[in-house]
């Protein structure tokens, strides 16, 4: 999306270990202009799939599955939360997820009266790093007996791997921007 | 608003200790249609205040405050954090918050860049109860220096006071449900 990218290479900013800021327009300050053209591309690439659900995960993702809905038919997101809370009761689908940034191991958590056999998801989140999260969320999906249509990333970093996990779980990826390096401080997508 | 009133009588649920779950259409499951009837209320109460930005908190606001943006002609929205995070860097603007039901202290964080004198800020948030949250929001925006035209909330819980709170910094606060009690597990509004 050559949109995303040209924003990227604006405004996006490396720093040390490989980590890419992005904070002015997508996980911080989110620029909602940009954010519906992404829904915009989502929607082109799963087009066809009669997506009935969206499935993202707290907190960065909830912005973009938001505005992504609008192009699907306004159908209901789902944001699965991290931690236990008061809004969470009743029976609930969850996956182990372990954070390697942040070295700890958490609870992804979503209700299971909101996902069943009748649904086909799409899910959405703004990075795809090390794919821990987002196996997550695929693992939630399955274990609801939905259909997964596939994932679709804002920001795919290719060299952490975990867009082949996603790939080798048998899962459809649709990466919008991928990074091939940020070596040298320079963003350099893959071909 | 009518439409949200008749929704939260139809699907929230009142739980012990005076919770409202409004988990199918607003915090967990979002109804994205609902949200853009929430946006445009919010819009025409906030008609003819020349807002530059929009900030909310992590998670919850983050979808509400999304779909409002459009309504103010895609303004920018930031949501403040309530953990470091990788994606923080820099001057932050902060604000302790206490969470009187997790029984916590933490800090808001909002990076400095995003915000300041030259902006006229609406907050918007799900839930008001204690207020606390929010008056970390307002604090924030002052510390800006920029304008605050006031506060948007979906569901204010008034006998928990926050409201009173709110105003009494002088701040003006749109509610768009008013609940006056959820005693013997039935919701009553506020007149």
């Amino acid at each position: 999306m050559e949109l995303l990218k040209q924003r990227i290479l604006r405004d996006g900013q490396v720093k040390e270990g490989g980590v890419l800021k992005v904070d002015s327009f997508l996980n911080h300050q989110m620029d909602v202009t940009l954010l519906n053209e992404i829904g915009r591309e989502f929607r082109r690439r799963f087009d066809g799939a009669a997506i009935t659900k969206i499935v993202t995960i707290e907190a960065s993702g909830i912005g973009i599955a938001a505005i992504a809905a609008q192009h699907f038919g306004s159908v209901p997101v789902i944001f699965a939360k991290k931690t236990r809370s008061r809004n969470l009761d009743g029976a609930l689908y969850t996956a182990k997820v372990h954070s390697f940034t942040k070295d700890i191991t958490y609870d992804v958590q979503l209700s299971k009266k909101f996902l069943g056999p009748q649904d086909t998801v799409l899910i959405l989140d703004d990075f795809l790093a090390r794919g821990q999260a987002l196996l997550g969320l695929i693992d939630i999906v399955r274990q609801a007996g939905a259909q997964c249509a596939g994932c679709g990333i804002v920001i795919e970093k290719q060299q952490q791997g975990g867009g082949a996990l996603v790939r080798a779980a048998g899962v459809r990826l649709e990466s919008l921007a991928v990074i091939a390096s940020l070596e040298n401080g320079t963003v350099t997508f893959a071909q």
